[in-house]
């Protein structure tokens, strides 16, 4: 493929590593760990990776000497910038330990290693890649890795190249089922080692040991530059008010960190909705009062960031679409009716509060609630058009209060959503960074002979040759959930906390922001300017590392 | 406001002007202009600055002086980066001139003349907006100033404010204003100078002697590497069809320079659809084609670049919309009637190759065509989501030919509209320089004592040192055009020119795009990076020199 002008410039760039990891490592071991919940349970589940010691690097002052080591890694999930650097970091450090040391990638996820689809990765490869956005190196895939037949098959091809490791680059439940594949190749005795790298633009694979999951700072960057551009538009037409929906599935800190970096009037954080128990109305009525506050200074136009996950954390729009799914599920010629039929029969068989909210959507999106399901015959909450929704209600909340003349003002609603546009950006220093030193750290821990354990760097919002390196057992961030009517041992999946300083700053703003109009314009990622422009972490982790 | 990291960075950059404008100039008078059609009555009505000859500035090594002089300025119309560099260098040069020269800005377009809206522009404002996005300075409106008593009332406040020059950055359509009010207020002798500078995302204000309006480069930069972004995640997950719909008004500019940079499988280009009288479902079969072979690779992914006015290229959908414009002012009661009823009735009175094509569409959109009108009644087809409207038909399509047996693929379409993310980003290096050229080069023509002048700077491909700068008689621009159903001058809209090179290009390389995928990801603008990355014109200007 044709490089970019900026591509090929930025191949040249040369990820800052750790000092610790620019030599030999010595592994120190910390006490033995515990899991965060549910002790006994999942130490039962993993007899032999549960109680393992944090590890913790420094320089040994030799020079790194290893024997040769077949490598195999796999990209699991959606996208996140800076998985491409992982590689090249791993690629480095395996090479570091022994110049015959080689590396498989496995093709469109882990589907490629049940598969045994597979391409070694050579130097004039990885080099095509370094600081390069997206996954096309190898390509990804959702195929989930948690079957032991798949695992059986796996191992086939894994003895076949001589790969003693296998390094699982992937959110939550990819690092969950990584955990699982340690365990099982370590029961039998198949002498491969698991290690997992944490990937995910929502931002939400951390914990009290993992800072950061790399991409979020990259897309939350992208998307705050769009979301800066907007407003500047905004600020200049002064007659629109822009509803943007964020990528991020569940958790909201995607939206959080944006409305951190552009200050934008309103910012709704799905968390804080769950935990006040509010309903969509609710939401609207919020939006729709600062409509009305800021019409009264003659401001009619404004920015509200929506994050993707919404709906499912408002406990009535929850009741709501678990009624809808029975109910559909037992009346199978439904689709075949005429629409106002449908809607009688979803109001007259609804719970009474359920049938309130059901009748309180505007129609368009109430009936493709019903019709729209997935294979399984659910309501698929993550088509609904959230930013329409809101939107729409919030205009009619606004009729009401003209009405009621609480409201005098013009209401131009336009509509985005940001979520492909950053999730394969080229990596920001950081992220760039980051990946190269999870990778390259990676390598360092296999060296070191463990299994079970994620690559771990911390000290996140220091220059990076301060970081320090390391490896956390990952049965340690397990808790049981119920998953598919089962109790599962799993990563706990990290949710904004309410208490939280970054959630905190913000709530401390918004009444400011939201009257005041006091946008900031964060502009596009740079690569080669000034420190404070192009290096700058998130604010999500600086104001993480105050709590700390 | 608070400032971004990067605004702060870019507000030490100084535009670098073209040598000649680095001193005094003389202004050398080339041969009297025509203008580009209807010569004999745009002279009849442009008696005072029809036939003006173009200006060349060249150096006179002299020291600049001149009486010190209040000019007024406004912008005029949507948002374009680099607006705030064309007051800037505006205010620059008028102090270079005299000190005591004094600026003032009329708030919210050209509105804020008439109503006697203004602020002074002091060195101070200025300053804080050096290199930045957006209009917000002074606001824009879409105001036109076309009639005698806003002329007149425009005339007082300039007099009361001492104003002998107003600069109007703006549009054809702004440009063509600014032409007649230089006429008017020459011809009545009001005393003030009347000059323009070319602005718009779109690229349509450009000819022979006008080579680019400002905010194309960035705009169509942002947009890339939104593309760019998209691609890369399209290549990694090969799983989704992107309909990217691009704004750009009626001409095809934008969507062109962004395939250009990004090498798409299709950009549909609404000047070529029009010259081969294509339908709309030639279009949806052209697409549905290419997704059909790519299938047959194995490729179920790739991206499609829309232009926003596409719909009003096709010469059926033509029609349609006048049709149903007739149909509907002459039913009065047709919005309280039931769907169904509705479209049977639409259908049963439209000319029979109208009443096809209606009945081809998918039913939301048709039903949106009759329902979404504007306060005249009409159609308002700027609403239709074309990106959404063509997926639909092409996967109504792709059906057609999986039941034929010449289609067995996957079609997952996702949808995207790229427009007000753009349209205030902080301005590219290129427009920096040349919208602060443009402002300073205004300022040497009001010293020049000149009226009904655009601003012109000239060979933009070279470095900005050496660009040829002077002045055009707008009215050179003009020819007749039927507008609301009178014969006016306007300055002639550049369309996309099928045999031009920029399209040619673009048509050589198509067929291998479509089916190999060779996609660019030009990541995003760079401001302090290496020139090759930071300083490149788009490719169309490029392109367009090589037919000079």
């Amino acid at each position: 493929m044709k490089k970019s002008a900026l591509q090929i410039a930025r191949a040249a760039y040369q990820p800052k590593l750790p000092v610790t990891l620019t030599g030999a490592v010595v592994a120190i071991e910390g006490e033995p760990t515990q899991s965060v919940a549910d002790q006994e349970e999942i130490k039962q589940l993993f007899p032999n990776t549960y109680g393992l010691p944090e590890l913790r690097f420094e320089k040994s002052g030799k020079q790194i000497a290893g024997k040769p080591v077949n490598v195999g890694v796999i990209l699991s999930g959606g996208q996140a910038p800076g998985g491409h650097n992982v590689i090249c970091g791993l690629f480095d450090g395996i090479k570091k330990i022994n110049k015959d040391s080689r590396l498989y990638g496995f093709l469109m996820g882990p589907g490629g290693l049940v598969d045994h689809n597979y391409i070694e990765l050579t130097a004039d490869i990885i080099d095509e890649y370094r600081n390069t956005g997206g996954f096309d190196i190898i390509g990804s895939g959702r195929t989930k890795l948690e079957k032991q037949e798949q695992f059986d098959k796996g191992l086939e091809i894994l003895k076949q190249l001589g790969i003693s490791a296998l390094v699982i680059i992937g959110g939550d439940d990819s690092n969950t089922n990584a955990a699982v594949l340690a365990e099982y190749y370590k029961n039998i005795g198949a002498g491969v080692q698991v290690i997992g790298c944490p990937k995910t633009i929502d931002g939400d694979l951390k914990n009290e040991v993992i800072e950061a999951s790399f991409g979020f700072d990259t897309a939350t960057k992208v998307y705050s530059e769009l979301i800066g551009n907007i407003q500047r538009d905004c600020f200049s037409a002064k007659k629109y008010w822009h509803f943007i929906k964020l990528m991020g599935r569940s958790a909201s800190h995607i939206a959080l960190e944006c409305a951190l970096q552009t200050q934008p009037n309103v910012c709704i954080v799905s968390e804080e909705v769950e935990a006040k128990n509010q309903t969509l109305q609710d939401v609207v009525n919020y939006i729709a009062d600062i409509v009305a506050k800021r019409a009264e200074n003659g401001n009619n136009f404004g920015t509200v960031l929506i994050p993707e996950g919404l709906i499912e954390f408002i406990p009535a729009m929850k009741n709501l679409i678990a009624e809808l799914n029975d109910l559909l599920a037992k009346t199978p010629d439904f689709a075949e009716w005429a629409p106002e039929k449908q809607r009688e029969f979803v109001i007259a068989n609804l719970s009474q509060n359920s049938a309130t909210v059901y009748a309180s959507l505007p129609a368009g999106v109430a009936r493709q609630l019903t019709l729209d399901r997935d294979p399984h015959g659910n309501v698929q909450v993550s088509l609904i058009e959230t930013e329409k929704l809101l939107s729409e209600m919030v205009g009619n909340r606004l009729k009401e209060m003209a009405k009621a003349g609480s409201y005098n003002g013009k209401f131009s609603p336009l509509h985005h959503f940001f979520g492909y546009e950053g999730r394969c950006a080229a990596p920001s220093n950081f992220d760039a960074d980051y990946c190269y030193a999870l990778g390259y750290n990676a390598a360092m821990l296999i060296n070191a002979g463990v299994t079970g354990y994620m690559s771990s760097l911390r000290n996140l919002t220091k220059p990076s040759v301060q970081w320090l390196a390391g490896g956390i057992p990952i049965s340690m961030m397990f808790n049981m959930e119920r998953r598919h009517g089962e109790m599962k041992p799993v990563i706990q999946k990290a949710l904004v906390r309410l208490e939280g300083t970054p959630f905190q700053r913000f709530a401390a703003k918004r009444d400011d922001w939201a009257l005041n109009t006091q946008y900031v314009f964060p502009g596009p990622i740079q690569y080669f300017g000034p420190a404070e422009v192009c290096d700058m972490p998130t604010k999500t982790l600086q104001y993480e590392h105050l709590d700390k």
